[in-house]
C-alpha cells in the first residue's frame, strides 16, 4: 500500500502542497460544518493529525457515520497549505480498511491513566502513550548514537545467569521443571532442570560488562534486567531496561565527564527531535518541563564530596527533613532533592560515599572510609545515575567480599579480571524507564512501559 | 586517565604524527632486535595493535620481562609515521597498570574455539571474539540507524509473559517459588507465585509488536527471546537476540521491499565500517566472505512463488536431495540452499507457502491454499529472515486458530486488533545471532554470544 507518512508531509509541506497522494491512518475526530466536513487522521508517525477536508458539494458523505472514530482508512487527495494546520488534504476518494464498532473503549473523551492500564493493547493508541513511546525510542536511539560515535562496542550480556549475586530473595528463577516436580532433594531437582543447575534472571549486566571492557576497552549494554521485589510503588517494576557502560582506563573523574556528556547529549537529542512531544508533556504533565531539560543541557554539573554534602544538609534551613542527615547513612530522597533543587539548582554528582553503604566492587579510597562512587542527582527526581570506579586490586576486592560474608568462590571469573592485566576502570548504570519518566514528566513507571510487570500483575 | 584510543590514532595518523601522547592497552607481543625492541599493545578499540618502539640505547629495558603478555600498560611517547604499520610510538616512559602472571591461559599461541568456550571471561580478549563483538555491535548500530531514519519507533515488548503460546514444552517458566514449594494443587502453587499466575519467558515479541504497530504505525523490537529447546547444534541457543519490525499499512510486496533495503543497508554498513574485521574473517574463517557480502548489497533479490520453487527443485539436476521436494512440505535446508546458491546465485524471497505448514497469524490468500508469508534465503546459510503479512480479518483469524486447536480466549487482545480499526500489516523477524554468523563466517552460534546459553551449560 504505497502511501506517505503524515510526519513526512508536515516536515516537507512545500514539497507536498499541490500533490495528490495517498495517506493511511486511523480516524481520530470528525466535524461537520456547512459546506465542508473534517476528518482528522493519525498514522502514529507523529503527534500531529492530518486534517482531511471533505467537500459536501461534490461528495455526499456523512463523515460521522462514514468515518467512525478508531477505524482504519486510506485517503487519496491533494495536499493544500493551511494557515491553522500548516497543511491539510482535500479528499478525492477514500477506502475504509477496518471498521471500529461502537463498543470501542477509546472514544474521544479522556480516560485516566489508571483506567488505560487495564487495556495495554489499546492504550498505546492514546496521545499520551504514543508520545511516551516516541520519546522512549528517541532516547534509545540517542544512546546508541552517543556510544557508537564515541567508539564503544555494544555488548549483549546474558539474561539467564547462574549467579544469584544480589540475594536469592529478589531474583526470579528460570526453570523447565513442572510445578510439582517429584525431586526428592534440591540437588536432584536442579540436576534435572534445563541447565543442570539453578538459573536466575539477571539483575545487572555489570559483571559481564566488566569482562567485555577488559578486552574491548569501552563497552555498553542496553537490555532488560529483572527484580522480583515485592514493591508496589510508582517507581518499581519487575522487568525494566538498563544502560550500563563500562570503560577501561577510566577513573572516577573520567567517568563523571562521560556521564555528563552522555546525559546532555541524549536530552539535547530529544529536545531537538521530539519537540511536539515535549510540548504535549509540558502542557499535560509537567509545567516547566522544557525549561528543566534545557537547564540540564546548559548547566555545568556540580561535583560535591559526600562529606561536604552532609555538612550542607545539616545546615539546610527550612528543610524539615524526615531523616536527619548524618555521615555514614544513605542520602534519603529528600536529601538528594534538596541538594539538587534548593542548594545547587542543577544536576549534582555526589562523590566518595562511605564504603559501608556501597557495594563490594567499588574502588576503596586511600582514606580507608570511602569508595570512589558517585550518584548523579537531578532536580525533580533525585538519583538518575549510579556509578563507581571499580576495585581493580585483587586483594582489596577479596577483602571487601569477605567483609560482606560473600561466597568468594562464586566470583572466580570476576576475580580473574583483577589477576590478569587488571587496569583502572569505571562504569555506570542508568535505569532507562526512569530516564523516560524524567524526560516526559510522566510520574508512574507503568505508563512508560508497553506491558509493565509488577507483583500479581501479568496482562 | 587521559589517553588516546588506538583506533583514533590510526584513523588520523597525520594529526598525531609528531605529537607526544598517552596510550593505554594490554600487551600482545614483544620482540627484541639489535638496537630497539618492540611491544605491541591493543586497547580493544580496533583490530590493529599499536607498535611501541623501545630505544635500547637510551632505555635499559628487557621488553619480554618488563612487558609480560596480557599485562595492562600506559605508555607515553611520540607518534611517528611507519611504512609498515602506518604509525607507531617511540616510547618515552611507561607504567604497568596491572601484572599478568605466567599462568595466564591466553598466551601467544592459538587456541581452538572449543577450548576458548571454557573461559568466556577471557576468550573475549582474543582477536576472533573481539572482531565478532565489533561486527555484532556495528550490525546493531546499523539496525537502529536504518529504522530510526525511516520513521520507526523502537519498542520494548515484555520478556516475561503470561502466554505460553508456542507450546509449554519449549518455554522457560519464571518463578519465585522455592524448588520444593508445598502447594497441594497447581492452582495454589501459581496463586502463591510472584505474578499470581503462570509466567514464562517470551519466545517472540511479535504479538505485542503488532499491538504497538496498530498505534505507532511502524515499529521494531530489538531484544532477547528464549527457547527451552533441548537442541545441541551449532545453530541453537536458549537465549538469543531478535529484531522484529512490524509495519501497518504494509502488504507482502511492501514488506519484501523493506527487508531487502534493510539487509542491504546493514551489510553495507559493516563493509564500510568494519573493513579490518571483515579482512580478518575472510582470512581465517570464510574465503570469499567479502565477495559474498558485496554480492548481497549489489544484487536485486529474487522473488519466487513457493509453488514455482518446488517445480524448479523437482527439476534440479545433480542435486541428490535427501528429501524429495514436494508441494505442501517444508523446504529443507538443502532445498533452500540449492535455490539461492545454485539456481539464482543471490538472495531469494520464496513467497506464498502452503498454509498448513505456516503459523495461524499469517494472511490467508484467496486461493484457499497458501498464506502471504515469505522466507528470505541467502547463499551459505539458507533462511535468514522469516516474514508474513498478518491476517487482518477477525473471522478468518479465529477460524485459523480453531483449525489448529488453539485456545482462542487466550488471544483476546490480539483479536481486538482485528476488531477495532484493523488494517493490513506485515512484519518480519531476523535472528540477530545468526545474522552475525552470516556476516562473519563464524559457524558456531556459541562464538557470537559473550555467554551462550545451551542445555546443561550455564557458566
Amino acid at each position: 500500500m504505497k502511501h506517505v507518512d503524515i510526519k513526512k508531509i508536515f516536515a516537507n509541506v512545500d514539497e507536498y502542497v499541490g500533490k495528490t497522494i495517498d495517506v493511511c491512518g486511523w480516524v481520530r475526530t470528525t466535524r461537520d460544518s456547512k459546506n465542508v466536513s473534517f476528518v482528522e487522521i493519525n498514522d502514529g508517525s507523529c503527534t500531529n493529525n492530518l486534517q482531511i477536508v471533505v467537500d459536501k458539494e461534490t461528495m455526499d458523505i456523512k463523515v460521522n457515520t462514514a468515518f467512525v472514530i478508531g477505524c482504519g482508512v486510506k485517503v487519496t487527495g491533494v495536499i493544500v497549505a493551511s494557515e491553522m494546520n500548516k497543511c491539510e488534504m482535500q479528499m478525492a476518494s477514500y477506502q475504509i480498511l477496518g471498521e471500529c464498532p461502537a463498543d470501542y473503549p477509546l472514544q474521544k473523551k479522556r480516560h485516566s491513566l489508571e483506567f488505560l492500564r487495564t487495556m495495554p493493547h489499546l492504550r498505546v493508541r492514546t496521545n499520551t502513550i504514543m508520545n511516551v513511546q516516541r520519546v522512549r525510542s528517541a532516547l534509545a536511539a540517542a544512546s546508541h548514537l552517543y556510544f557508537q560515535s564515541n567508539g564503544y562496542t555494544y555488548v549483549h550480556t546474558p539474561l539467564i545467569t547462574g549467579n544469584d549475586c544480589e540475594g536469592g530473595g529478589e531474583v526470579f528463577r528460570v526453570t523447565t521443571q513442572p510445578w510439582n516436580a517429584a525431586a526428592k532433594t534440591e540437588e536432584d531437582y536442579f540436576a534435572e532442570d534445563f541447565f543442570g543447575k539453578k538459573a536466575f534472571l539477571t539483575v545487572s549486566g555489570q559483571l559481564e560488562g566488566e569482562v567485555a571492557a577488559m578486552a574491548l576497552g569501552k563497552i555498553y549494554t542496553f537490555g532488560p534486567v529483572f527484580r522480583a521485589e515485592n514493591s508496589n510503588t510508582s517507581r518499581h517494576v519487575s522487568e525494566f531496561w538498563q544502560v550500563e557502560p563500562e570503560v577501561a582506563f577510566a577513573e572516577l573523574p573520567d567517568i563523571i565527564e562521560i556521564i555528563e556528556e552522555y546525559i546532555k547529549f541524549i536530552v539535547g537529542y530529544v529536545l531537538e527531535n521530539c519537540s511536539t512531544e515535549i510540548d504535549f508533556f509540558e502542557r499535560f504533565f509537567e509545567k516547566g518541563l522544557r525549561q528543566k531539560l534545557e537547564l540540564l543541557t546548559n548547566s555545568d554539573f556540580q561535583v560535591i564530596e559526600y562529606t561536604d554534602a552532609i555538612e550542607l544538609l545539616k545546615k539546610a534551613e527550612g528543610a524539615n527533613f524526615a531523616f536527619a542527615p548524618e555521615w555514614g547513612a544513605e542520602l534519603q530522597s529528600e536529601h538528594e532533592r534538596w541538594l539538587t533543587e534548593q542548594i545547587f539548582k542543577k544536576p549534582v554528582f555526589v562523590i566518595n560515599y562511605p564504603k559501608d553503604i556501597k557495594s563490594f566492587y567499588m574502588k576503596q579510597n586511600d582514606d580507608g572510609k570511602t569508595v570512589a562512587a558517585t550518584d548523579l542527582l537531578v532536580p525533580g527526581i533525585g538519583e538518575l545515575v549510579g556509578c563507581s570506579e571499580r576495585e581493580a586490586n585483587y586483594d582489596k576486592l577479596v577483602a571487601a567480599m569477605e567483609a560482606r560474608g560473600m561466597d568468594v568462590s562464586a566470583y572466580s571469573q570476576y576475580l580473574d579480571l583483577r589477576k590478569y592485566g587488571s587496569v583502572p576502570h569505571s562504569g555506570f548504570g542508568i535505569g532507562f524507564d526512569r530516564l523516560v519518566m524524567y524526560v516526559t514528566g510522566v510520574s508512574n513507571i507503568r505508563d512508560v512501559l508497553l506491558y509493565p510487570r509488577t507483583p500479581k500483575e501479568l496482562k
